[in-house]
């Protein structure tokens, strides 16, 4: 696979042409396909730059539970898709990038000739159902279009999209009997109660509205649609697979058959045509947080015409100014690959959530308008807020922004008084810990791009972090800690608050509001308080003040952490390495503790605990795939080598990215694995967002342009870049010597050059340098 | 208890302030409880005229099919009440008036003491749920005002309104435990599905919001609620009753416990409190069908304070205003019992259906401004375009054009191209047959009443009579009446299709659409084809032509017929009685039609097939209760014996109208059989309505003036007036002799006097007297 990716990319330098020559192409160098076989948990479908729209194959619809039993298998379909399938079962329109927990799927569009079925069938047998065998040799993915032919059927089925709405366009061999699908029961993560209600209305023979509302992750959730056929179909059938207790007076009616509503809790429609050889079918959906009518209008606003190609080119001009937003060369294409394809995994996310005329759902259920800014959602801000919002505030400026006024938002709108955990769709589903959106709030506003009410976002991030009932908090704000016996995951809770306090702190004296200021730089400190220092590690404490009994700190169950064993979390003082290392005994006992971590092999049976990952992605006892530990291969710069870091930084890269489809060690996490990517590749990264300064590491590229939204541009350059050259000779900043192993903000968004002089061997440092 | 109210209204009559001592007080001739024993179907709580809120005591809550099965006992319950029950589960704020099939039942309140119960419990124990024994004794009803002492707490129980939002106000006695139950599973013609979602949030200590999504009769419903309470609750909870399949990260919060936020299908929550002797807590219920922004928008609109007797004083206000419209005078109290009544029931639907923003939920599901005119819902037009609509274009007209704004709203946002059959809260609910919108259009526009868009509601009208798939429609069209072996109740449906043709003609004629009213004239004559000449009843037809075999022209299961047998619906042709007449034979044999009709005697098996009435609401084999014969005490005009209308009307008005409990014979149908007695004690009767003429009866009023929205006043008098002397002797209009059994609505509209001259003896008429 990776050989012919890289043959076809190579030729496609030569003879595509985008129609936009002037601009270099970089969408060539993503493949969509990696991060889709194991845990990347990544689609391959098309969608635009952080579109609300993902339309994407789905290859099977595993139940989230069988008989009210947690089924295990639904973990692969976070995103719909795995590789390993052989069967598609149609086309839905929305889909999270790299979760671990999943929900949406929503209308599940499917081709099909012959004998009608309604049902999906099962993948060994596609004859049971509506799906239909494929091949990868059919198929091609690339940024806003996706294509595969549906061997059962001989349909060829290609997908592009605007940012609200999905264009499918199906090329049907000659059939009598040709059927569009549209299942609203399919959905990602599904079980028998999931499907709330679906309302679908056939307005005319080539329009259809209606919503889907489901009860998941988002526990009530509603997708309004509109879909728009290029051909008016003969005839067609809205059914409801429901036995009813009280079917009214609807029953007067065949409502199966031609009969132009229905509503209920199974709803399957099928649109039936007769096609010649080769005739093309298209269909527009266009989805709307807030009603069929807001779906009609996005449908109108962005795809005015049948223009597939014109569509498509759109989108894919979108994504190569978005990607060229850092212009790199590398030393070979598969780090092209890997970079180019982690800027895409990295701007899917969060989604535009608001309606054309701006009109959106508000976390109170209620339509909003969003006057003065965009508004977003899926944040999955336990993974996102360590370097994916970080690598914004360069990159993204105004979309942060607008994606902090989302979360002010939803704050104004929370009964429960909280800015986001990890909302999406107008609903909180209060997935992993901490209150991190108080992280990408104080990045933003400590590193200067603050154009948002920074007032009410002192004031949400205070309210947040007060909010006793809240996940062990009322403990922590008595305590100083999170009592395990109180509230499960208490350190990696008591580590995780004092590391937002902190962020809170920096806001606040940003405001100059020292008295917020020192109440939350003096809860930043409450990492202390689960440090045991009989054993050097992070350990639970109970109510009564002592330490957990019968503790493993190689364990990640039941041990008071999450996502992570202590020996990780032991790691998590992000905004205070300095006592962190002389917690840990001094510099030459921190860095002998990183080495261990890095070097050691954990044992089977803890591994297996493992969440997210492949053995893989491991590198000793580090786990790339879970985010804690993102930021620990930089705390070497805290001890007397950094070299190590240099070192660990560039195997991570080789050995945790891949261009391939299994290439990504676990979840891509809404583009958190990736956003660590783009920043290592460049040489440096965010160890503590909310503070304006960047740990240098070792770049990958040979050279990266960032293009900055203030007209300037920041350059990272290499000389004498190789695999084998990971370590830093030298650094020179604008040309001149640059002494420390931290960069700022203001460098680089002031413009300049950032010039790395590699070698073969550790520069052993003899000075102290200092944050 | 008839006694005890007749005293009560005398002593009210020289007591009562209402505090608007100008006006007359009509409020206190109205009985809310008349009609709520048995099969009125009545509710006796609060409301304002025409108001969204219904505000009323539920006395139980039997679920409309158990184990699958229709449960006949839900039949009871279509408004909520019973009178001979004993218990009271809670007070809900949407209550249909009169109908024989329901839904409804939205947010019930129950304040309680001592032991929290979320369970309603059974009627035979009230220990064993939040439901309390009352007696009659202590509970009283008037215009807008309802009150009761719950007898297991000792908690006196009041309730007011205003147009959106229901103000409760409870009396406890001292308690460390006091508890407001809102229990949003609780519903009308409930089953285990109908609750679709339920969405409730604590915005604070006084304030919830939230909605209710239910599937019945009403498939795709949604009341949204704001709630706002006089006094903190102490502590809450909202509890799910559900087992969840899947319970998301929700899981990580005790949420039956002050947790503000909630939402699944079984939804109850209780309002904890400390009270002292006597405390009042009031509560104001908005209710809205858009959204909770909208509900708290009418919630301070509508209730700016708490003060409960300024509310329902004002409330009241606005019914002395409505039932002063007919200001009349009778021989006895009961009469003026049953006529305020009557107006009281005629003006409680169809309901207000939009915001005080004037935002509203269509039919399409999308959110609407009904920017020139009021939104109304609640259509059961095939029973109310017989009198009620038709008296609305007398006491009621601008109402009557938003209403029919209200329909072409309907027309113009259903996807069937249909104007409203019944419908409700933004739901058609397909209930009983015909298109009798185009009536009630019809006779608003022949009337010159006629504020409204003319050629779209001819548009409407005509579309809604080409719609081939609907209710045998396309048979008929074809046929020229609808065959029994493709559609039952086929003989209803083509005499009712017929009778709303000739409607659309009259329509099409105003606008000189000739085309129109030719086509529709011709299918206006369609009641013939059903018409067996050889046995002189209307009989259903085969598609083959041939009549149906084994018929019973006294039955009303399974012989074509809808509400009624074929002897009654042998007289459904109110738009051409002179064709009807002669094809019964002539004068003579129609009349000793209609005689048997009045004198036989219906044999048992045949009474217990006709539904919704009591024996008493039986005159022969006449059936009041049931409107398709509501205009046949007046087919005696078209033969040589009028003073048997007189007879007959005045028969009915005595026998199937009662001031008590009991005193409706049949449903009341939403104002229906109201306005019928409206009308029949006026002396004057809409029988074909879209003619402007109305047929004479016999005055049950000594006199009546009516107050035209115009400024005038028509005047009934009558002179030698008597139950005794129910015979016409004389008509003066003007004062000056008239000489006709028919009076035209210009007459009316036009102001003026009406005088009968009444006898003992009928006045045989020699002339023959012309429509």
């Amino acid at each position: 696979m990776r050989t012919y990716r890289i043959l076809l990319i190579i030729a496609s330098l030569f003879l595509h042409d985008f129609g936009y020559c002037q601009q270099k192409n970089y969408i060539k160098w993503v493949d969509p396909f990696i991060g889709t076989e194991r845990m990347g948990h990544t689609f391959p479908g098309a969608t635009v730059p952080f579109g609300a729209v993902q339309l994407s194959p789905d290859t099977d619809t595993v139940p989230f539970s069988i008989n009210g039993k947690y089924n295990r298998d639904v973990y692969k379909y976070c995103a719909g898709y795995q590789y390993t399938d052989s069967t598609i079962v149609g086309f839905s329109h929305t889909h999270f990038s790299g979760t671990g927990h999943s929900d949406l799927g929503d209308i599940l569009v499917m081709p099909t000739i012959g004998k009608l079925k309604l049902n999906p069938g099962i993948a060994s047998n596609t004859q049971t159902g509506y799906r239909s065998k494929f091949s990868h040799s059919d198929e091609h993915a690339e940024p806003n279009y996706y294509k595969v032919k549906l061997m059962d059927y001989s349909i060829l089925a290609e997908l592009t999209t605007t940012a609200r709405v999905g264009l499918h366009r199906y090329t049907f061999p000659e059939s009598d009997s040709a059927h569009i699908i549209i299942d609203l029961v399919h959905g990602i993560y599904n079980y028998p109660d999931k499907n709330v209600w679906t309302f679908v209305r056939v307005e005319n023979d080539t329009l259809i509205t209606g919503y889907r509302q489901t009860s998941g992750w988002a526990r009530t959730r509603t997708v309004y649609f509109a879909i728009a056929f290029s051909k008016p179909f003969k005839s067609f059938g809205i059914v409801n697979g429901e036995k009813l207790l009280y079917k009214g007076f609807w029953r007067k009616f065949d409502q199966n058959s031609n009969f132009p509503e229905n509503a209920g809790r199974q709803i399957r429609c099928h649109f039936d045509f007769s096609t010649k050889a080769n005739e093309q079918i298209l269909l527009k959906v266009a989805i709307s947080p807030v009603s069929t009518a807001g779906a009609i209008e996005n449908l109108t606003a962005e795809t005015p015409n049948w223009n597939f190609e014109a569509i498509k080119q759109e989108g894919q001009k979108l994504w190569n100014n978005e990607l060229g937003k850092i212009d790199i060369a590398t030393l070979d294409e598969r780090d092209m690959i890997n970079f180019y394809t982690s800027m895409y995994h990295a701007f899917l996310s969060p989604t535009i959530y608001m309606d054309v005329n701006r009109q959106y759902r508000g976390l109170d259920q209620n339509i909003h308008i969003a006057s003065n800014f965009d508004n977003y959602t899926t944040f999955s801000l336990w993974d996102t807020y360590r370097a994916l919002h970080p690598l914004f505030n360069i990159v993204q400026p105004k979309r942060n922004i607008d994606m902090i006024n989302s979360m002010l938002a939803h704050y104004s709108q929370s009964v429960h008084h909280m800015l986001p955990i990890w909302s999406h769709y107008a609903n909180e589903n209060w997935c992993m810990i901490g209150y991190h959106a108080v992280s990408v709030i104080a990045d933003a506003a400590v590193k200067g791009n603050d154009g948002f009410n920074l007032n009410l976002a002192l004031e949400a991030s205070v309210q947040s972090a007060q909010n006793e009932w809240y996940d062990g908090l009322g403990y922590y704000t008595k305590l100083g800690y999170v009592p395990e016996d109180k509230s499960s995951s208490s350190v990696s809770k008591t580590l995780e608050y004092a590391y937002d306090d902190w962020c809170i702190a920096q806001l606040a004296k940003k405001l100059n509001r020292m008295d917020v200021y020192k109440d939350f730089s003096n809860r930043s400190l409450n990492f202390q308080n689960v440090f045991d220092s009989s054993i050097q590690f992070m350990r639970p404490r109970l109510s009564d003040g002592s330490f957990k009994t019968n503790f493993d700190v190689l364990s990640t169950h039941g041990q008071g952490f999450i996502e992570g064993n202590s020996w990780n979390y032991s790691l998590y003082v992000p905004h205070n390495p300095e006592v962190l290392v002389s917690m840990h005994g001094g510099k030459k006992q921190f860095e002998s503790y990183l080495d261990s971590l890095f070097h050691m092999y954990l044992p089977d049976k803890y591994f297996a605990e493992t969440e997210d990952i492949t053995r893989d992605g491991l590198i000793g006892n580090y786990v790339h795939g879970n985010e804690p530990s993102h930021h620990v291969a930089y705390l070497y710069l805290w001890t007397d080598s950094p070299w190590k870091t240099q070192q660990t930084v560039r195997n991570i890269c080789s050995r945790m990215y891949n261009p391939t489809p299994d290439g990504l060690s676990g979840n891509d996490d809404c583009g958190q694995m990736s956003a660590w990517f783009i920043f290592s590749a460049l040489g440096f990264y965010p160890v503590a967002p909310a503070s304006a300064s960047y740990a240098i590491g070792s770049p990958l590229v040979t050279k990266a342009t960032i293009k900055l939204d203030n007209g300037k541009t920041f350059t990272i350059s290499t000389q004498n870049q190789s695999a084998n050259n990971v370590y830093i000779q030298k650094i020179l900043l604008n040309g001149k010597p640059y002494n420390s192993n931290f960069i700022n903000h203001i460098d680089i968004v002031n413009g300049g050059e950032l010039t790395f002089i590699m070698g073969s061997k550790p520069k052993i440092q003899k000075k102290k340098l200092k944050k």
